[in-house]
């Protein structure tokens, strides 16, 4: 026996153990507050942050496991902050088998089973929301789509790989996520060539802005690359004209990248909201998000294999395959920019497996119905204020009170929430102003659950008002 | 219950389930074949590309996790191929639990226990490795930490965010990763601006050939940026001259980046081969190589957390800390290209708890002697080539016979060895010429286990004979 491994024995009895803790951690789940109550940074790292053990402790390691899990932030169905999902347990099981597993994503050859079912499981993510023929891979999260497809984008418009960027322009709206000017600062291209388009009423990009835009670069001599249209928008779940917006693309010959980390996995439910969405050069969606997924899970989609391989393949002697054929020769990271990855897919392929596509289909339609709820709750309050309108699940609100500082009022009013711990909701800035914002992406919340939210930003307010 | 969720009984079922199934599976691991034997693309693709299932399988689902685990490559004790760490058990229960808790570790107030256990490791690590004092991040790989790193170097030196890339030079050995080139390309500086520096017969960067490289720059005007030492190279484990190298950065204010990926964590087994690693402006080590952590957990260290933040703070609104506190406030988007992250750390805690460190530093010992021996092996066999020292633990040889194609020959004897599905390893290119190569990072690795490459070399060689 080496001396890192872990005798069966032990395995197994360890592993029973972890079995056994986490199955009744889910069992008490739905009545734990949605935030930790009374921590502070101090009190967490005198717990945790000891210095690292010479000598072996054995079982004991595992002893502060419990504070772990209490200093978390629960998975609760009252939890509606940021876009956030819910954590399947089923998954969970998909992860730790996957962990035992332990295969290098790389390449077929690699992990045939694993780059199979990776392969399989995009497909099925690329079908479900009406994008069938589309490829790509999983990802770390949102981000790292993100960057990829615009690194695609500048590649296959203005290419940088052998001289170095060339310049070139970039569109997205005001509301668009902040994982974009990231993007274009690590790509070379630079916040100065971010065009932030305003949007209508809706939060949509306005088109006639965009085309303005456009044409501005066009006779300045600047090159337009690619235009990011949001489905939805982080703050509100707007989903920006897809079909305008791909029409523009093809005229002007630029790359239509679609940020879907929050919504485009809705488009399995209400299609309808998604027309166009099929015409992107590239698309990112985040299972860690509305398939409920534990973090982190993304995933890229693009029309054009060819595309990625551009971008990405820059192999050399030590990892390129000695196969010739199709299946076996194919490699992840000749169109990715990872070269070891984990198995993300195994989750995935469990979960939909298990529960089938139908009852994610059904369970973001009841998110959607929920969001509608609080909404409606939110509009029949005199004292509360809807600050947008509801295009997914994401809830944007404010507390009003007569010749008070309502940004400072309302702040006060979502930490009050916080720390009450019924409820966790987080913020937004919508036309300048502080939102209360809640967002619905947990397979876990009911009906009570979301009018807590409601009831709770009225005792808050109460307590805050002294 | 919500549609998705296990119920606690069915959550616990299924969890023992995976449980005695993991168990039995790492039971038979030490016996199982290095790669799956007659394996096909079709045949897999056979398996596990069905349509996605729309109605609920249920506990059917997990059927064909057999034939999952079948046709994976297992971690075997007689695994050399690439640098792949060997996957602890441990740390697969480490995942799982994580899984369940599943914190999204953006920041403090998202998941206190997380980002206070994941800065705690990330001390660990840096200490263990004679950094203190330097902070950074898990990452979800080399690759990725590398890409962050010079990134930072960009924006240190010639910075792109407001404007987009102002060019600038990078300098790494002929030997370097491929994930430079990969980065060089991402961040819009491009391949001409990546100078691969001649290596000497160590197969270390030439310091005479980089002074020569920096000074042409200068007098033509080019920017130098940063010079990436790697540590060790991915072909032979060589480590670049540490300490020349920090000093041609600092008297030319270069950004001096170490890819650590595969060699840094044997610096805290042989630190004298390391001297100088504290000297780096960054440093990038990956525990799921080397601290034999299941795929994919990287590191990126570096020394001065503001020119973390001068990359990666692009925070807006509904992201931005409601808090002061500067323990409660730390986010690591602030100071990483991910938003949403894993709770990678837990895995690594408990590692090292469970073990201790020093477990952890022999066991780094055993490979770095298995690999001498190994390469004692190679060469005490007539007609096996040594063709690389061996620094570290990566040991580069070939066959050879007579009149012979030795390339050929050498690709014949690799894919018959795989065949054979005895012992796995993998190729390199030495010098333009095609190399068999063998690399312990395996926990699980016995004298026994690195004394059949060679006789699996032989047997090979006498089957491609005829």
């Amino acid at each position: 026996m080496a001396p890192l491994d872990l005798s069966p024995a032990d395995f197994r009895a360890l592993s029973r153990k972890i079995s056994d803790f986490t199955a009744d951690y889910l069992e008490r789940l739905p009545n734990l507050p949605a935030f930790p109550l009374n921590v502070s940074g101090e009190a967490v790292n005198a717990l945790f942050s000891a210095e690292v053990p010479i000598a072996p402790m054995g079982e004991r390691a595992f002893d502060p496991l419990a504070d772990v899990f209490a200093l978390s932030r629960p998975n609760s169905p009252r939890f509606f902050g940021y876009v956030f999902g819910s954590g399947l347990p089923i998954a969970a099981l998909g992860d730790f088998a996957a962990s035992v597993l332990n295969q290098n994503v790389t390449a077929w050859r690699s992990g045939p089973a694993a780059v199979t079912i990776e392969r399989t499981v995009v497909g099925w993510l690329a079908e479900a929301i009406g994008c069938s023929g589309f490829s790509g891979s999983l990802t770390g999260g949102g981000s790292q789509a993100n960057l990829m497809a615009l690194c695609m984008a500048r590649e296959a418009k203005a290419p940088a790989n052998e001289n170095g960027a060339q310049g070139g322009v970039i569109y997205c709206s005001d509301e668009a996520h902040m994982s974009m000017p990231k993007a274009a600062m690590m790509l070379g291209l630079g916040q100065k060539n971010v065009r932030r388009i305003p949007v209508n009423d809706r939060f949509q990009m306005d088109i006639s802005h965009l085309r303005d835009a456009i044409m501005r670069d066009l006779r300045e001599g600047n090159r337009p690359i690619a235009v990011v249209a949001s489905a939805g928008t982080v703050a509100t779940g707007s989903i920006d004209p897809l079909p305008e917006i791909a029409d523009i693309c093809s005229e002007h010959n630029l790359w239509m990248h679609v940020d879907g980390a929050y919504g485009a996995l809705a488009a399995m439910t209400v299609p309808e909201k998604f027309v166009g969405l099929n015409r992107a050069d590239s698309l990112s969606l985040d299972p860690h998000k509305w398939l409920y997924q534990p973090a982190g899970c993304g995933c890229l989609l693009y029309r054009d294999p060819a595309a990625a391989q551009r971008a990405f393949s820059h192999t050399e002697d030590y990892a390129r395959s000695l196969s010739t054929d199709p299946i076996e020769s194919f490699a992840f990271f000749e169109s990715s920019m990872e070269l070891s990855r984990p198995f993300r897919a195994l989750k995935i392929w469990l979960s939909l497996r298990y529960f089938g596509l139908q009852a994610f289909q059904q369970r973001i339609a009841e998110d959607l119905r929920l969001a509608r709820i609080l909404a409606d709750s939110v509009s029949a309050e005199p004292q509360l204020e809807l600050l947008a309108p509801v295009e997914l699940s994401a809830v944007c609100f404010r507390y009003v009170r007569k010749n008070a500082d309502l940004d400072h009022l309302n702040l006060e009013i979502l930490q009050r929430i916080i720390q009450r711990g019924k409820v966790c909701i987080s913020n937004a800035t919508i036309r300048g102003q502080f939102a209360l914002r809640a967002c619905v992406v947990n397979h876990r919340s009911t009906e009570e659950d979301v009018k807590a939210v409601v009831s709770e930003v009225l005792h808050a307010a109460n307590e805050v008002s002294g």
